[in-house]
């Protein structure tokens, strides 16, 4: 492995994203040691006897202690928190960075109280939670997204972007503002559609008939939560936009439908099915 | 096997669900023979050479010469054409079926015409087309709607329920119009949802950075674009009452995040979470 600038991490949260993280920093060989923390005796007991992570504890404060590395691993609601409850340590030394799926009011949040904080989000997850369901490749070949500032310190954003990149994922840049609204239209609505679907379908009794189709749709209607209740309060601003668009374009289609456009439907139809084609996202590894 | 009512089976269409038909008759045992129907020769040859028919013809009245059982597995704007086709030739003694994804305007065209059909409408197929990607447990398991009416030929229903049975699919009876209503919401909707989300990922030029999520939301999107552009004209209507239905839901949620709602917000995901988990598609061997 590139040897990467940490000795003592530490991870806030041993569920499926903290575990996960523990398990893939031993898989690209990481030496030093890890210390996760968590509300759950259970969470903690699991993810160290997975090998997630050396040993657990209750208080953040003591986990932190000596740290060089803090990755906040919660919930959204949970990793504001943990931001004032950081501010308030001395964790002048550690990096910190989250991989929350939302970046404004994180970034916010830190911006001029955590000196060395980065934010990153990480697109990987899946419906399973807990440290039970975590993966030491769950990172590899998938998209990370680092959301730097201005203020954002240049030796911390190197570290942070070596940690990701060690562990096979492929970097991309955004500013905070920009990252929320391009995460709203490709994860966040994405998410409430699927919901939404799984509601109308439940409403016609129809679930016996419904096929492969409807369960692909409704596979992230499974999804935990308090996460996602989390991540769509504090990306309202963006999800209520993508929500409009949406809107704007099926009320298009509506009267393409109606008018019977057969030619308009069947550009719309065969431009979509190109640029899934083309996308490939079931071959992470032709990516750029 | 259930011993089936034909010895002379006539499949008109030798794409995924036509040689898939031809290949799971043969899996159940059964012994008669196959003659297929399509406009291309290598559609044809692909089908015989995979086994799904044992003889492959480009004409329609030759083929059903003889046949004691008709099955369209055409897009459902040639369905209807062919409807018109059959009831100018004599297979009066034909008992005639179709896959078509819509069943309105169907068993209304070949109701009078056509003695002996009755509309199926087998919840089976993929992103994948053609004969090359048949197989012969692609019923199996799934769910198979009829659509008898008030004419319908007793049976010619009872033969064509047995069919589908002996394939293994979980029958549900609806009358036409309920049909459609039905895979408006489960079926049509849901692949319209998923093109629209692949072109909105695609204008925020944001697919590098998307993930399994959007992969799932947008596999439909993949999907054959004349078979999808028939029916969804041809299902207009209905489909154009499940987009007003998913406006109304949307616009609702709206409300609730700029309301900042999190007591309404967390109801609505544990209520489609719960529907998912209970609903299990992904284990259909436990449906009744």
């Amino acid at each position: 492995m590139t040897r990467l600038p940490f000795q003592n991490v530490t991870i806030v949260g041993a569920g499926l994203l903290g575990c996960s993280l523990g398990l893939a920093l031993r898989a690209a060989g990481f030496g030093g040691r890890i210390i996760g923390v968590a509300r759950r005796q259970a969470t903690l007991d699991t993810a160290r006897a997975r090998g997630g992570i050396d040993h657990g504890t209750h208080n953040l404060a003591e986990a932190c202690d000596g740290a060089d590395l803090v990755v906040l691993a919660t919930p959204v609601g949970t990793v504001l928190t943990q931001i004032d409850e950081l501010a308030a340590l001395d964790v002048h030394n550690a990096v910190v960075t989250d991989v929350g799926s939302t970046k404004r009011s994180i970034v916010e949040r830190a911006a001029g109280r955590l000196g060395r904080f980065v934010g990153s989000h990480p697109m990987a997850g899946g419906e399973m939670t807990g440290p039970e369901a975590a993966r030491a490749d769950l990172y590899t070949g998938k998209p990370c997204i680092i959301t730097p500032t201005d203020t954002t310190d240049g030796e911390a954003l190197a570290a942070v972007e070596q940690l990701w990149t060690t562990l096979g994922m492929r970097l991309r840049r955004m500013a905070p503002a920009e990252h929320d609204k391009t995460v709203a239209v490709i994860s966040h609505w994405p998410h409430v559609v699927s919901v939404l679907l799984m509601e109308a379908a439940a409403s016609a009794e129809a679930l016996d008939v419904a096929s492969t189709g409807l369960a692909d749709m409704t596979r992230l209607a499974g999804g935990d939560v308090t996460m996602w209740s989390d991540i769509l309060l504090d990306n309202a601003e963006a999800v209520c936009e993508a929500i409009e668009e949406f809107s704007l374009a099926s009320s298009a289609l509506m009267k393409v439908l109606r008018a019977g456009s057969r030619e308009e439907l069947q550009t719309l139809l065969a431009d979509a099915r190109r640029t899934r084609q083309d996308w490939r996202p079931e071959a992470p590894g032709e990516h750029a």
